[in-house]
């Protein structure tokens, strides 16, 4: 059976009506189906209300203990409850969690080596027996991106990581689609226009891309963790445009597919 | 099977010591369990830093939507989650929920009469096919007082409440204890002396401690909850301090017990 593993990015969530126009297109889809949302946008301004500074080293939140508790907050009350009553609505039964929730997602504080990133997870182990016995009672996993350690600890973990740990976990039971949804058609030829999405993206093209300079900065890592996933089982990863969910999953008219 | 459905208070979930303490006891509970949790008073507090006043009226927050976000972050987010990380580090597979999480309780906004109480909710349907669902994973549901509407609203929820609407509901399955934990040693025949704890209530003896004064303010809605809970199915309602619950469950040795 296949399983559509999807993260939403966080510019998507920081807009309410392109975030409700993503709902009900995620909640129309059939089979099972597991969402990962981010939220550090919304995460910034509510620490800044709160006078908590926010401070990013290489695009990674330091998460400190206030900062801890407003990612607590943001990611596991505001945006996770809010996304899981948008989805009842719209008659998908949700379930939010974090990692903690249900044993699902076990991590590991992160060593300080030159930086203290604080109350960050890396990620050790998924419970894919647990996810598979929610999607069996026909419910969408909804997580934010909380894990949590074995000392009792709640952990700041990448929304990005987390989608694709979850696939490949949950690639030993079902065939596999990892979307990532952003604000963007895809993976384009040339950053700065949007009519040059690359439909499907193979490893000798990655490395042509790679060598030419098409692709660079933040696209890279999201490539590698793309064939990392690929790699460990995943069938297939999209990237595509948040409203294009639908298109870019049921065939190859919109979005970029990866391969291998 | 016997089911404890067990209600923390505000004043102990304030106390990380007494919490902590509380937990681990929860988490050495055998048998099916569910806990339900409040938070009112960091609500108040997180309320307050970010600028937004707090008004109460007759004991319930009226919950504007700045309020609703502040119950999300804190009830569903920060409160329910370090509870959840903290249960799973004594061993205990606990699975943090809302209303809105599996559907688990609907509710219906409250009409507005005299007084707009906001994003407030009266429960409708606890779906207990659901949370038995969880139970026999070997989990314990640890709910949050929030709710959900069909239109895809959350809704703040007394939790006194929402913990015997939820003993009322699973005693169709089960044999239910609804347990109240909180900072006195139970039901005092004097308010002022803790060596008063009355071992049991029976209506007659309601009664009686109504008409005779002994029984008044806050602890009437509480009995009468109890009684109406008793009246509905639920095998016993226990009043106890956090710390003797493990005592007041096992036998009649602490806290109040109410029967019919």
């Amino acid at each position: 059976m296949i399983l559509n593993v999807i993260k939403i990015g966080g510019n998507v969530i920081d807009n309410q009506g392109k975030l409700q126009s993503f709902l009900e297109k995620f909640s129309s889809l059939e089979g099972p189906k597991i969402l990962i949302h981010g939220g550090g946008k919304i995460a910034t301004k509510t620490a800044e209300k709160l006078g908590i500074t926010t401070q990013m080293v290489d695009g990674r939140r330091i998460t400190d203990e206030p900062m801890r508790d407003v990612v607590l907050m943001v990611y596991g009350g505001l945006v996770n409850k809010l996304i899981v009553a948008f989805l009842q609505a719209k008659n998908c039964n949700a379930l939010g969690l974090s990692g903690a929730d249900g044993a699902a997602i076990l991590a590991k504080k992160r060593p300080v080596k030159t930086i203290d990133y604080g109350f960050v997870g890396d990620i050790e182990k998924v419970n894919d027996g647990f996810i598979e016995n929610i999607l069996n009672l026909d419910i969408a996993p909804v997580f934010c991106p909380l894990t949590f350690d074995t000392s009792g600890n709640m952990l700041n973990t990448n929304a990005d990581t987390q989608a694709s740990a979850i696939a490949v976990a949950m690639s030993k039971r079902y065939t596999v689609n990892l979307v990532y949804c952003f604000e963007k058609k895809g993976v384009l030829e040339d950053a700065e226009n949007e009519n040059t999405v690359i439909p499907e993206i193979r490893p000798d093209l990655y490395q042509k891309l790679k060598t030419n300079g098409k692709i660079f900065a933040g696209m890279i890592p999201k490539l590698d963790n793309a064939f990392a996933a690929l790699h460990q089982g995943v069938s297939k990863v999209i990237i595509c445009e948040a409203e294009e969910i639908l298109i870019a999953i049921q065939n190859k008219n919109s979005g970029t597919q990866i391969l291998l």
